[in-house]
């Protein structure tokens, strides 16, 4: 819902992603996060801090490692989709 | 969304929620996270991570003070509140 990245990019970019958040966005387990509609700007910052190592515990590191190939430009992208996912 | 806690206690126990996330858990500002319809358990473990310093960071800083008077029960409550919106 923005121009932060390009969400068509973004949905190829995110095989990953979609195993536990679905691939709209939409999280299958009650214990993860449905990311649809969810503001870009806020995804990016998350997967950041996940990054970054700014969250702890054994799924920030499971999505630490996820993530960690991942380029900025890559981040803002996979943001891009699944805001634009309603 | 389930009954993980009370979400007519919850909207009452949230007032310094809806002041970045909206009464409806709709943030206005897009560097933060939109809360309505997410999943309970989800909001529930976001916010003890929060209390627990396992979040890095300004905002994370502020979330903890936020939600330093809040017990489980009031997080339980406040997350099915959020949870119950569309």
């Amino acid at each position: 819902n923005d121009n932060f990245g390009d969400p068509q990019l973004g949905k190829i970019k995110a095989p990953s992603c979609i195993f536990c958040h679905g691939v709209d966005g939409t999280a299958s387990n009650p214990t993860y996060p449905h990311i649809k509609g969810q503001n870009a700007q806020y995804l990016f910052q998350s997967m950041k801090d996940y990054q970054d190592g700014k969250r702890k515990g054994p799924l920030a590191q499971m999505m630490k490692a996820q993530l960690s190939r991942l380029s900025d430009q890559d981040l803002r992208d996979i943001s891009a989709y699944f805001s634009s996912q309603n």
